[in-house]
């Protein structure tokens, strides 16, 4: 079963109503009430090695921090400011007191990199490392944004180059040696930044209509935006960006470029939409954030549907991405 | 290195401060602010196959069901209200579409027994299954029961019989076949019951000191009390409920009756102190809520041991429970 149909049966299913609940499953966030104005956003992700991390590549600071930044990553691409934390990790008995130290101290700089503090855990042993953080974020209600309120004729942007932590985890399956040109693709697999302060401007803006984080490939993840919003979106082969070198790379490594562009997960930026009369508001945005926002299609009333169009022609991508199938 | 010199070492590596956190590590849940007067309080579980679970005996429904009450029983054991959860599952690929079926059935039905809700969760594959469950729950803030507040002098009740569920683990690890005296016991360890009503009066009354759900058996419940309310603790060897036909059972199978109670986990019954004057008050709540609450010893002043008292003998049981150690 892919990881989607999966989700949608568990979303038929538990049809439970909670006056406390804004927004259920569905989201990069569920949404629930706080104090007055104020809500909560929680999000959680399950981590298992060789399905999401490779031990020997990745040095246990830089997991420690990247098993706290997915998580806040889907609070940033709500708009929200994470807070407070909870961690489970199970761990094969043979792991030494170092590497857990080192992962702890990963976590703890993650943490701290954005004002979260953990509130507790669970830990236990398993044959296969496995770690699930939990999230808790804040905002107030109304600024809060959502996956579904993408209209036609809206712009859509995404907050930085596309395909580099995908191009990264190419050159470390393939045993690449990190050097000048390869450094910085492998870093932003191992160490992803979560676009925070980026997702409060935006929230705090009033102009974006729909947004969500980079983390299937931005094929899939406008997909949800489309579904969530019932529209579809039609985007463009020459205006999607890349890191510096990027095409260097690919052709130094065999790397299909576009196909890590479109279906590559992992780079943890943000995606949105917002209507075409806020053009130069957001590109004010960028440019105080010292992001680089790009435009790189449109919103369409198609329902469901995504396409790539290159030059003349048009190809349907709809969740075209990456999945971590179960 | 033992789960709790482990959670040490993360209490006193993270120390970030945050105004919103009541209560952070070293209590059944976190605790945190909420509307008003209303908190939130959270905790977390991770599973793992044959760790907390062994896939031939426990029955899908039954296992969906334990996956949340083991959440459920943390949230009940500060006397609050379980709300919202999260859940995230790493499913083996070889794991048929019925047996997840019939899992979420579980889920659902013990969420649906409490008037829980599922907001949101994560899925993915692993070798090994491996399931997490978070639970929110809310509580008044003045009515949360921590394990902090038990004074020398106290009396300490359990709410139910001891070692069923560990006698119930030993019958299924024996491979022993469900029989008129062997089913309610394996019942007890496949499908434990949390006391959410009864946890709600206990913190209504204003009553209990201390309050914490037993789960890894009352040596080592009991000493976490201790250590947290800086007192110790005698209990009464005598005095220990069991279920009818426990001794029967535990002559018949050959099982040590008195560890099963005092080191046996998962009974997920609770165990509290309450001042000696309020006595027949605690009986009257036992009475109203169908539970028979057990007064089992008493708080001493002398800090952190734990003794159990026999006939003349006094032996030191200070977290001589049963640990999923990593």
């Amino acid at each position: 079963m892919r990881e989607r149909d999966f989700i949608s049966t568990i979303r038929n299913r538990f049809n439970h109503r909670s006056e406390l609940l804004i927004k259920g499953i569905g989201d990069d966030c569920a949404v629930f009430t706080g104090d007055g104005d104020l809500c909560w956003l929680a999000t959680t992700d399950l981590l298992v090695e060789d399905v999401h991390f490779v031990r020997k590549w990745h040095d246990p600071y830089l997991l420690g921090r990247k098993s706290v930044a997915v998580n806040i990553s889907d609070i940033a691409a709500m708009g929200a400011r994470p807070r407070l934390a909870l961690l489970s990790i199970a761990l094969p008995p043979s792991l030494s007191s170092s590497w857990l130290d080192r992962w702890q101290h990963g976590v703890d700089s993650m943490l701290g990199d954005h004002g979260c503090m953990l509130m507790g855990g669970d830990t236990t042993r398993s044959s296969v490392l496995t770690i699930n953080v939990m999230v808790l974020g804040t905002s107030p209600a109304e600024k809060v944004l959502y996956r579904s309120g993408a209209k036609a004729g809206d712009d859509i942007y995404v907050s930085g180059p596309l395909g580099t932590s995908a191009a990264g985890f190419e050159l470390l399956s393939k045993g690449v040696q990190e050097d000048a040109l390869t450094e910085k693709f492998m870093r932003a697999h191992l160490d992803p930044q979560p676009q925070v302060a980026l997702g409060l401007a935006l929230s705090a803006s009033g102009f974006v209509t729909a947004m969500q984080d980079i983390s299937d490939g931005i094929a899939t993840d406008i997909s949800h935006i489309c579904g969530e919003s019932g529209v579809g979106a039609e985007i463009e082969a020459e205006k999607l960006p890349r890191e510096e070198d990027f095409d260097t790379l690919c052709s130094s490594y065999d790397l299909s470029g576009q196909n890590l562009m479109i279906s590559g997960g992992e780079d943890y930026e943000l995606v949105f939409t917002a209507a075409c009369a806020k053009r130069r508001a957001i590109e004010a945005i960028g440019l105080a954030q010292g992001k680089s926002l790009t435009r790189i299609g449109s919103v369409l009333a198609e329902q469901g549907r995504v396409y790539l169009r290159q030059g003349d022609g048009k190809k349907d991508i709809t969740f075209g991405g990456f999945e971590h199938a179960p």
